[in-house]
C-alpha cells in the first residue's frame, strides 16, 4: 500500500524498502490497538472543528462522524486491524474513511499533522490512565487503613541495618506506606494538572496560518484544562510528559518493592511473621515441599523493570533537538508497558495487602529484651544523669 | 578518638578498625561542611523543645546555644574542622559541646538518634536549596522574556527530522522552553510542598515513648509546615524525597540540555544561526583558529552526569527493607552533587539567554521555499481540493 | 490445568488464583516461543543422559526422541501451542509428552528442575546468536573496507567541538568505525569463550546426589566447551551472562548510534555531506517536500532503548540473595527484546553504509582554510620558532 | 593567567569569564593531581621522540627530562600545585617548564594536543590500575579457597525464593562466587588487550602531517602493545574503553553486592548463619545495645553507586557526533570515582571473607527435614515409579 507520505508511486517493493518499512515501523502496528480509541475521540473533535470553521460541510462532517464510530464499532470487536503497511493508526482510520466515503477521507487531515494526532491521542489516554489509577489507589489506601485497624496493634520488633532494634508495630509498618502513598497521590494530582493541555492545533510543531484552527473548541470538546499553545513546546512535550508521569508512578512503585522486599524476609522459614494464602503460592517442579511467594519477588523484580522503560524514554529525549523527531516514536513501547506494569503492581499491593496474615506469636516472640535498651537507658536519664552517660551504662550490658 | 556508639575502650586501633573506619565514613566528613548550618539549627530547636518538656534547665538550654553560636562563627570562618573520626557532623558538634560545656553537652541528643538529626538537617538544607533555585527560576524566566521581546519576530526555520520542514521564528522557539519552564516550576511548587515535613523526634525511626518529645514545637520552631507523623515514614523518606527532588530538577536538566544541544547545532559554521560573546569561547592547544563553544558542550554532558547522581540515590533505596539502612548514606554525596550541577546549569542557561546573538542574515537566508510547501497545499485547499489531493500535486515539485 | 508443581487438586480457578496466575506467567508463554527449539535440544540430550545412567530404558528414550521431534516438527510450522496454563514452554513440552506417551512424559524431569532447563535452553539461544551476529558483523567490516576503498580519498573537514577543526578524510571517518568494530569484535570472541559453559544437571541450583548425573555426557552431546561444575553458580549466572553479552553488543549499539548521530549532521541541508537513496527517506503526513532519515533517527533512539533493557537486567538480579528468585523470569523478556534490537540495528547499519552517497562537491567545498591553520603553524615552527610562539602568530590572524 | 589557547590578552577577568572558567574548569584541577604522574611519563616519551624525528635537540630534551622530573618529585611531596586557571595538568606541565627553562618548554607541545595528552595519561592509568587490581584478585580468589578449605564441609540450607529448598554446604556458597570471579577475571584479560593500544601521536584527533611524528617510537617506550592508527579513533575511543573497563569492574561489583546482601540476610538475629569479629561491627548513636554491619550494607549500596558513574559515562558518550567533544572532560570524574568505589570494595570483600565466623551450630539446625523432600522423591523414582508421580506423593506430606 502506497504511504499517505508518499508523493508518486515510487518503489516501495524493493528489498531495501522492506527493511527500512520493517525497520521503521517497529511494533507500532501492534501498539496502536491500544491508542486508537483516543484517536478516534480526537479525531472526531477535529473533524467538528473543521466544520467549525468552515473547512468541511455538514454533510462531510456526519459522514466522518459516521465512519469513526464505524472503526469504533469494529474496534470494540477487536475486528478493526491495523496492519504493518498501514504503519499507524493514523493511516489506517485515514484509509478506512477513504475508502468508505471518498474524497472527504481525504479532508480530514486537513490542518493536522500525524505529530499532533498522536500527540493527542497519547495526552487522552494519559489523562484516562491517571484517572483510572487514582480510583485504585483510593482503594488501596482504603485496604491499608483496613489492615491496620484489624491487626495495628500487634506488637513487631523495629529492624535497622536488618538488626533488631526498637519496638514497633504492624500498624506502624503499615501506616509507613499509607503516608508514602498519600504523598504521591499529592504529586500525582500535580502531575494530572500538568499534563492537562490540548496539543491538537499544533500540527507538524510549528502551528498554522492559513485555516486559522479553533483550538479553543477542540479543547473544549475533548475536556481539557487549558490549550497547549507554544506549537514547538507540543512537540517538546512528547516524552517529557511521558517522563513526568513515570516519575510519579515510579515512587508508587518503590514503595510496591519495599513492601514485597519486607515480606520476602518477613515469610522466610526463619522470620515467619506473615504470610499469605495459598492461592498466592507457587511450587516447584522439582521440590515437593515448596511453597514460594513467586508475586513478591515479581513485585521486586518489576520495580527495575519499570525504571528500565523510565530510563528509555528519558534518555530517548535526551539532548534531542527542538522539533519533532523519529525517535519520539520509540517512547509509545515503554511507556505503554510501563503503565501496564504499574497497574499489574496495583492490583497485586492492593491483593497481598487484603489477604496479609500477621502470625501474633511470632511477632511477639521477636520483640526480645534487647529492643528496650534504649527505654531502659532513657529511665536513667529521667533520673538525672546524661544520655550518653546512661547509653555506656545500658552498652555495656549487651557487649 | 571514640566513636559516640563505642561502649568501652574497644579496639578501634587495629588495620582492620582503620579501614572498616575508611571505608564506612568515606567522604562523609567533608561533605557535613556543607550539612553543618542546617544541623546546628535543628540542634537548637531540639534543645529548646528538651528545656520545654523539662529535659534539661534554662541554664543548661542558655549553655547549648552558646556553644551552637560558637560552633555557627567557628564555621562561617571555615575553622570548624570535621575530621574523619568524627565521622560526621553530628559527633563533632557533640563533642565540641561535651568538650566545651560537660554533661550537658551529653545531654543534647536525649530522644535524638542520628538518624532523624540527618534527616532533618537534609530537609532543611532542601527546602532552602529549592527556595533559592525558585528565586534563580523567576530570573530565568524574565530572561527568556525579554530576549522574546528583542529578537521574538526575527524568522527561523522550523526542522523536523533535522530537516528544514516549516516556518518558525525567534521567539516562537525560546517560546517553548519558557513554557516548558513554566510547567516544571508548577511541579516543582507541589514537590516544595511535599517535603515540607519535620522528621525530628523520629529518632531511630520508630519514636519514642518514654519523655514525650513535643514534635509540634520543633516543627513550629523550624518552620515546616507539618509534623512527618509515622515515624517508619521518616526513615523511609530519606531518598525518597532526595528522589522526588531530583525528578523535578531532571525536568529542567532535560531543557537546558536540550536549549545547549540546539544552540551546538545553531553555532556551527554550516549553520551559523546563532553565537555567543568572545568571553564564553574558548581555544585549543593546538589549532590556532578555533573557537568553542565548551560552555554548551559541558551543559550537554552535564544532563547525563546529572542524571547519574539521580540513578544513584534511586537505585540504593530500591528494594531496601524498611528501617534505616547504612545505605542511606551514600545518598548526601549524589544529592549533593547533582544539586551543584543543576545550579551551575541553571547559572549557565541564564547568561547564554542573555548574551545570545541571533545572525538575523544567515536566519533569514535559511528560511528557504521548500518551507512554505505545506501553505502551497493549504491554498489548494482553500481553492477546493482535498488536502490529500494537494499534498500530492505539491509534493510532485520537491521529488 | 494443574501446574506441574502442584500436589493436589488444589483450587487454582479462584479469582485470586487468575489474577495471580496472570502475573506471574505474564508473557513468559508467548516469549517461550523462541526458546523452545533450545529447549527440545537440551531436553533431548537429558533424556539420552538418562538413558545412558541407566534411569530410562531404551524404549523410552526413543518414545521421548520420537515426541521431541514431532513437537520441533509443530514449532516449525507454528502449530505448537505454548498457553498461558502453561505458564512456559517446559510445562508444554512435558505436557505434550505425558498426553502422547504416558507414564515416560512424567519421566523426562527426573534430576532437572525447571531452573536447568531454562539456564541450559537460553545459554544455547545465546551460543547461537552470537554466532549468527559473528557472521554479520564480519559482512558489516567488510562493507566498510570496501567503502573506504570506493570514496576513502575524498577529503572532508575533521571536526571538534562541532566546528571545523582540521583536515580530515571520508576514510579517516570509516576507519574510525571499522577500528571501533574491530575492538568489540575482539571482546565478543571473549564473551562467546566464558559463557560456554554447560549447566544443564545443576538441577535446582545445588545439585543432586541420587541418580549421579553425568553431566560431561550432556555438555559433549550439546557442544558445550565446558560443564559449569558449582550448581550454584549455574543459577548466579542466569542474568549475569545476558549482562555480560549485551555489555559486549552495547559497544557495537554505541558504534551504531554515532554512525548515525555523524549521519543525521551531514545528512541536513545545511552540511549536505552524504545522502541515501529515496528508498531509504520517508515523507511527512503534511508537508509535501519532506524527506527525512527516519532510520538514523530510530538508530541513535534505539542505543537508548537496547541500554534500557540492559538496565532492567542488571537492576533486577543486583543484591539478589544467592540461589533461584523469581525474578530471574523478568529477564527474558528484555534480553530478547534486545537481541532482536540489536540485530535490527546491525543489519540497517549495514546498509546504510552499503549505500552511502557522499557530496564530493560539498565535501570538498567545506574544507575551507581554518582547517590548515595548524599545518601553518608547523611550518613556522620548522622555521625555527617554538609551537606555541608559532600558535600565537598564526592565531592571532583568526580573532 | 593567560590561558595556552588564549591568543591575545584578550579579557578573561570580567565577570562572565570567571563564571565560565569556573563552569568548564570544575574539578579538573584536583583530579588531575591522580593523571599527573602519567602525564609525565608520557611527555617524557613525547619529548624523546621529537629528538628522535629531530625536532628538539639533545640540550633541549635534557631540560625536558630535567624539567619533568622535578615535577615529579614536588607531586610525590605534595607540592605541585594545579591551580584552577591552569584548567589542568597538561597547562601547569608546560606552565612550569616554560617558566624555569624559558622556549624549550614552549616546544614540547609541538606535534600534539590536549586532546591526545589526556588519552595517553589515562591510558596509562587505566593500565597500571587493571594490572595493580589483577594482583589483588588472586588475593582474593587464594582467600576464598582458604576460606573453603577450612569451612567448607559445613552443611548449610540452600534457599530458593529465598525459602528453604536442598541441602547445601558453605564451600559450595563460596565456591559459587569464586567461580563468578574466576569467569570475571578471563574476561578482565581480553579487556585488558584491547585497551592496551597507544593513542599518542593522534594530536587533536586527525594526527599531523607535518612533522612525521614517530608514533611507535612512543608505544614502545610507552610500554604499549600496538600503536592506536586511526586518530580519529583514538578520540572516539575516550569514554569508549571506560566504558569497557567498567563493564568488567561492575562484573565483580554485583558479585560484591551479592556477598554483602546474602550476608545481610545470614547475620540476622532471625537466622544467626555467620557473624564477623567486634571489629567490623558499628553501634547506634542512641540504642546501647546494637551490633550494626554497616560495612555490608555500604558494599550492596556501593554497587549502585559504581553503576550510577558507568552510567554517566555511558550516557555522555552515547550519539555524540565524531570527534572531540567537550562532554569528555566529565568522563575523568566518575571514572576515577569508581576505580575508588571499586577498589575499596575490592579490599572489604577480602577483609570479610578472611574474617567471616561461620555458626556450624546454627548452620546445621537450619537442615531442616524439608530440604531432602526431593532425595524422598528421588528414591521412589530408583523403585521404579514416574518422577512426576514421587514428587505428588511426597508432595502430599508438605501441604
Amino acid at each position: 500500500m502506497q504511504k499517505i507520505w508518499q508523493k508518486s508511486a515510487q518503489s516501495n517493493t524493493s528489498d531495501i524498502a522492506k527493511i527500512v518499512e520493517k525497520f521503521t515501523v517497529g511494533d507500532d502496528y501492534i501498539l496502536d490497538q491500544k491508542v486508537l480509541p483516543y484517536d478516534l475521540k480526537a479525531s472526531k473533535a477535529h473533524a467538528q472543528m473543521l466544520h467549525q470553521i468552515k473547512i468541511i460541510s455538514k454533510e462531510e462532517l456526519e459522514a466522518l462522524e459516521k465512519g469513526l464510530a464505524e472503526i469504533k464499532t469494529l474496534w470494540k470487536k477487536g475486528e478493526f486491524e491495523i496492519s504493518r503497511t498501514d504503519e499507524d493508526c493514523h493511516t489506517a482510520i485515514e484509509k478506512y474513511l477513504t475508502e468508505k466515503f471518498g474524497t472527504v477521507g481525504e479532508k480530514i487531515h486537513t490542518g493536522r499533522s500525524r505529530n499532533d494526532q498522536i500527540l493527542v491521542a497519547m495526552r487522552l489516554l494519559q489523562k484516562h490512565s491517571l484517572q483510572s489509577f487514582t480510583e485504585q489507589i483510593e482503594g488501596l489506601l482504603q485496604s491499608f487503613t483496613e489492615q491496620t485497624e484489624k491487626f495495628g496493634k500487634i506488637k513487631m520488633p523495629g529492624y535497622t541495618h536488618m538488626q533488631r532494634a526498637m519496638p514497633s508495630s504492624v500498624g506502624m509498618w503499615l501506616g509507613s506506606f499509607e503516608a508514602s502513598f498519600k504523598d504521591n497521590f499529592q504529586l500525582m494530582q500535580s502531575t494530572q494538572a500538568v499534563i492537562d493541555q490540548n496539543p491538537l492545533g499544533s500540527a507538524a510543531g510549528f502551528g498554522e496560518n492559513t485555516f486559522g484552527l479553533d483550538r479553543e473548541f477542540t479543547s473544549k470538546k475533548l475536556g481539557f484544562a487549558k490549550t497547549q499553545t507554544n506549537p514547538m513546546y507540543c512537540a517538546y512535550s512528547r516524552g517529557k510528559f511521558e517522563k513526568i508521569i513515570l516519575d510519579n508512578l515510579g515512587n508508587f512503585m518503590l514503595d510496591f518493592g519495599k513492601f514485597a522486599s519486607d515480606l520476602l524476609l518477613f515469610t522466610t522459614k526463619e522470620f515467619g511473621f506473615f504470610a499469605l494464602p495459598d492461592e498466592f503460592l507457587t511450587g516447584s517442579s522439582i521440590m515437593p515441599q515448596k511453597k514460594n511467594y513467586d508475586v513478591l519477588e515479581l513485585m521486586r523484580g518489576k520495580t527495575s523493570v519499570f525504571f528500565g522503560y523510565q530510563s528509555q524514554i528519558q534518555e530517548i529525549i535526551k539532548n534531542l533537538p527542538s522539533g519533532y523527531n523519529r525517535d519520539f516514536q520509540l517512547i509509545k513501547a515503554p511507556f505503554l508497558k510501563a503503565l501496564q506494569t504499574f497497574g499489574n503492581c496495583l492490583e497485586m499491593t492492593n491483593l497481598v495487602v487484603n489477604n496479609l496474615q500477621p502470625n501474633q506469636a511470632k511477632l511477639e516472640e521477636a520483640c526480645s529484651q534487647e529492643l528496650y535498651a534504649t527505654d531502659e537507658a532513657y529511665k536513667l536519664v529521667k533520673n538525672g544523669i546524661s544520655f550518653r552517660e546512661a547509653y555506656k551504662k545500658i552498652g555495656a550490658k549487651y557487649i
